[in-house]
């Protein structure tokens, strides 16, 4: 049976949202729907205005017959900032600063309503960028690196200081803790990723920047390319191993008294919003 | 200005899919689209409409100028069996076996295309159950964990047997590995669960459960009460010490020839659709 316009279109925005970054045909959704592909069209049209107009996302649409929509996520610098805003006050709390200057940051970081930002802002840099798949070191990068693989709807893979016999073959790197400068050991399932993956690196906080240098090695050893690295927040540091990163906040407990913290906006702004959407 | 309904019918469901099991007042979506409550109400109504004959989710309406929409996501069963069947082909793959009998499943948890549908799925067993938070452990288990708990719009915390010094102040219990009859000890950061909490226990895999029955603990240690158990596989095991959980699939490695893999079903049929949706 025909289906109504207005069934259609909340049909077609669950459909699309659930699939980001692929290509849906017209053909698809007309047969979805039981109805005629210049209708099909129309609807895409409003869907694309309204994605637009909302700040949703960029809904791409190939004209023609053979031709479909892809929904590409993206959020606004006024609702990107907001956001941060949101995180530095959520973060600038002396009880979240623990013994050795380290921060407390898991429970925003198993928050959905915030993961799901996290994820639509860091896709939003790579919206032209072709990626195979997102990584992250075990565990508390997880979290952030699902968040963005969702947006992207690539896989995500977990790189491991301790791999389990449940992973069966593994490549491993040695790399140097940017901090402590000790030399430590990661692997990776050797089928987690295929050779020669266009790959985003992510973690929850970085310092000197050592796993992130780590993990970027060891996409090497994948014979693939590191298409760029994100952190959610990142601490103050005297020298970085990482020159090119995507940073939400900025953390320093670093201060005088030795129990304050500082919480300030990350590099987001001049890394994310080069260009206008 | 005023919103035309065509886009208003977009966009409230792109809000209300991101914001599961939240109430939305129509005060809210009138301010939102400049437009009369009465319109709202006839939006909601086609959303409703098309959220129950698509199989996206339930839409709660609250009648009247104080009410408003929920949205419940669920999976009907149609889905869920075709879901299910996906899994148990993916994963009847003799190269997943690794030595000692486990199985190789972490590109499967790491697709968000399947953990969409896992999250969904598991949080079709309680839809009409109040939960504050999702446990798992690390750190295979996080990737459903943020799955269910992003459909449930709930925290996740995450238990680990190696507390690092990031997580602050822990609480511990031992527990005996249901295989191994090992005494380990599992913690979770005071900081992450408030006492008192409605907890789902989430784990990629179950033999014997002994992991699942350590978290059971534990949540009884911050005065909780465990509302359910799920895990993405179960394996084959003489004796279980958890009696009750759901499971999406069955996997069984002892097979004769020693080499084999055998996967079923899980007991999800049983545990999820007891009632018409």
């Amino acid at each position: 049976m025909k289906t109504r316009r207005a069934d259609r279109l909340v049909d077609m925005t669950d459909y699309l949202l659930n699939r980001p970054r692929k290509l849906v045909s017209l053909t698809h959704f007309a047969e979805r729907y039981d109805s005629a592909k210049s209708s099909i069209s129309e609807d895409l049209a409003i869907l694309k205005r309204a994605f637009h107009e909302r700040g949703i996302g960029l809904l791409e649409t190939l004209p023609g017959a053979a031709g479909g929509a892809r929904f590409v996520p993206y959020m606004l610098q006024a609702e990107a900032d907001e956001f941060i805003n949101e995180l530095v006050t959520e973060v600038s709390d002396e009880t979240r600063v623990l013994p050795g200057g380290y921060v407390f940051l898991s429970d925003l970081l198993g928050r959905p309503d915030i993961l799901r930002r996290v994820g639509r802002l860091i896709a939003t840099q790579y919206i032209n960028t072709e990626i195979d798949a997102v990584m992250t070191a075990a565990t508390k990068g997880v979290p952030m690196a699902q968040a963005v693989a969702t947006e992207l709807n690539v896989p995500f893979v977990i790189v491991r200081n301790d791999s389990k016999i449940t992973e069966g073959p593994t490549m491993s790197v040695n790399y140097l803790t940017g901090s402590s400068k000790r030399v430590e050991k990661m692997e990776l399932s050797r089928r987690s990723l295929p050779t020669g993956s266009r790959v985003l690196v992510v973690d929850d906080f970085m310092k000197a920047g050592g796993t992130i240098k780590g993990m970027m090695s060891l996409v090497g050893e994948f014979e693939g390319t590191v298409v760029g690295a994100a952190v959610f927040a990142e601490g103050r540091v005297s020298e970085r191993v990482v020159d090119k990163y995507t940073s939400l906040i900025h953390v320093d407990t670093l201060t005088s008294d030795g129990n304050g913290i500082t919480v300030a906006p990350g590099n987001y702004q001049s890394e994310i919003y080069t260009t206008e959407l």
